[in-house]
């Protein structure tokens, strides 16, 4: 058997229940040709399973083998990549694919959606920005935190409980070497406090859930963004429309909003460039949000190329 | 990537613990790509898990993507497919196939089988005809008692509860709009009682379990025909050989059966053919017994076409 | 379609509650086109998998249907594999390969890699040769016990406890009609005793538990072989190389030892040339360390033999 037949296998591991559907289908579209999930997968069970799925195919079959970790508590799918890192012998390494319910491509989306759209306040980066995010502890949360603040924006961390944010700030400073400003939710006149001399405020919230109702927005100072990542009504903040990015708030003029919807193309077409990367990654190469990130990024840079030169035309 | 690359992915979304091999199987053999087989699946995870597929390929992937639902207990399976039906958002809808346990192909190529050997007792169509179904309130009971209703026959539907009986009769009236007749087992006096008007008569109870005895049969009028779908001994009818169709049984002349294994590669067919139809629907189309026994009928026309092409050659 | 087109299938049904990477990536490096897992599988469950993998897909299909067992525990393997074979329908049996967590292959590819180094000791096979074998009734020293006794060696097998070590001689015996002497390992002058006679000693103990101190090795007389399994330090003869294999013991000359690791490309081969011969193989043939240890002796032959010519050039 030569090279060249060696089939591409991604394992799924994922600490919940199930390997999604969505990452399935993502990962075969991608390219791969055989796709296995595991489920109920602990930081102490990766370890066989990554050895087991590194030594059985020689060299040249540990470089089409993939690993994809996955889980909705992101301190257990942190725990699993160190895990499989530390089990990774070289030069057997396979290289890891990080994206916890989706949440390490969504967030990364729209941080790079709204990044492309911030001339609507007339700036262009996220340099010395304010930025809000609620529901900063969620996986979507502090993907969108994290990044905001390595590109230079300052950063609040909301959560209902000050501990909570405290803590999760504390973890991100530690991981990413990130300062983040930690503090609770509030009522509507402290949520005001909060916003009002912030350029972007993200709701980041569990999905079902308002953060930022009207009364909230009506008493806000004009020329911001706001972006929301729950798509299940109610959504995150009051009076949008789920689909639409870029627009302005229908009951209050001077704030432009992004649906949580609005991302969800980017979001697929993130995921699908990063698990086409994948296959053909050297060594233990991880792909977390940083590299969607990136990618998203230039998506959106050329969409905006394309749309420039149909204007031209 | 074009459209013509994309794979074709069934999920095999199973109430019971375990997706079956056959279906499996038979998946693979009717043309898909790839088969991703979930199990304890219920009516609330099952719509993350149709979102999931939906949403992850586009709509030309979703034309791509089709849903197998399974499971022992019929009423979770109906569940699970109003769900999946609900969760779908036109024009991403996948296609459905249903078939609890098998119990939906088996029971229409056993229906399929015996209307094409009616001639046997001079009959030509269930039009009219006498129908008693042992073990009605089983999967296969009930698809045999609804098909033999939908098509003209008068159907008595036996459990060894009445209350059971009337229960099962209700709901398939409401699922169905069939008027079943709900009657308990009884004792050999009134099976005896029950059958003996009867032109045909299906044994659908669990394997293992004989519901029809000799003592009963030898006091039945002649001309009647049997069909059995217990494969286990002690078969559902006494006497009479699993393999072997539209036979005289060997103890009481004028009987003439069908043995459960008689139907299995017509079962088969119905099943391939089924799934490979799905790959091509559209929509939220949903396969189930109704489309089965229409394709067991066009293989049994199509059987009696070449058997009369042959004798005339 | 035609038998060409149909794909080969690998059903993985493991008593544990997963199947493993190893042999999924082996098993597709092989050439199956799907490998199917299935994970806590039992003795009563394997029937009705058996059955539905083997009646779906007519006799072509069910040559290109094969069952691969697995399992932590030999005894419930051995269950399994009695109750998969006596569910099988002749003409349409299925092929079945049994290797539980790889001790099969592994245990086979360390009895030949041994035998092809006896010349150390001035040796050619096992015939009237002493063989000791620690963790003798673990998976891999089952097989070791099994294939040197049946090539002639008298074995002793060790256990921790006397009535374990008999135990499993008599269920040995009763399996593969093979005399072994049960034996407690006792403490080291008793190993000592055990280990003065034996031209070779085998640890197959499990991962991390030392069986032969240095102090043993030093009180023994000068040329025997030493084999080891046990991939994971403390290894389990003191003081050896885990990678190397026909090397002097660096503190005790005259002993020559296999470290665990210098046997996995060996094993490795053997596995995957053994699915490839199950992909074809006919009827229920069952391959199990015996014919593993027949690949495995082909693969030393074939090595001395490659040597040997490039000596000559």
């Amino acid at each position: 058997m030569n090279m060249a037949e060696k089939k591409y296998i991604l394992y799924l591991l994922d600490a919940d229940k199930w390997a999604s559907p969505f990452d399935i289908n993502v990962a075969y579209d991608a390219g791969f040709d055989v796709v296995i999930p595991y489920g109920s997968v602990t930081a102490e069970t990766i370890r066989t399973l990554v050895e087991d799925a590194m030594f059985s195919r020689g060299l040249d079959g540990a470089q089409r083998t993939k690993i994809f970790l996955n889980g909705s508590d992101l301190n257990v799918v942190r725990d699993m990549l160190k895990t499989a890192r530390k089990s990774m012998v070289t030069p057997f390494d396979l290289s890891i694919f990080v994206d916890p319910r989706g949440g390490y491509t969504t967030g990364s989306a729209m941080v790079a959606q709204v990044e492309a759209y911030l001339n609507k306040i007339g700036k262009t980066s996220f340099e010395g920005l304010k930025v809000v995010v609620f529901g900063g502890t969620g996986p979507v949360g502090q993907v969108v935190s994290v990044l905001c603040a390595q590109n230079g924006a300052e950063v609040v961390l909301l959560s209902r409980r000050q501990e909570k944010a405290e803590r999760i700030a504390g973890e991100l400073k530690e991981l990413y070497k990130v300062d983040l400003i930690p503090k609770a939710n509030g009522d509507d006149p402290q949520r005001v406090e909060t916003c009002k001399d912030a350029d972007i405020i993200f709701t980041c919230g569990t999905a079902g859930i308002q953060l930022v109702s009207l009364n909230v927005l009506k008493q806000l100072p004009k020329n911001k963004i706001l972006a929301d990542v729950n798509a299940v009504p109610p959504l995150g903040i009051e009076g949008i429309n789920v689909n639409k990015k870029n627009k302005e708030h229908p009951e209050v003029p001077g704030l432009y909003y992004h649906g949580a919807l609005s991302v969800g193309s980017v979001k697929l077409k993130v995921e699908k460039k990063g698990l086409k990367a994948l296959m053909t990654a050297e060594g233990k190469k991880t792909f977390d949000f940083v590299d969607f990130f990136d990618t998203a990024r230039k998506v959106y840079a050329k969409k905006k190329a394309k749309k420039a030169e149909k204007q031209k035309a």
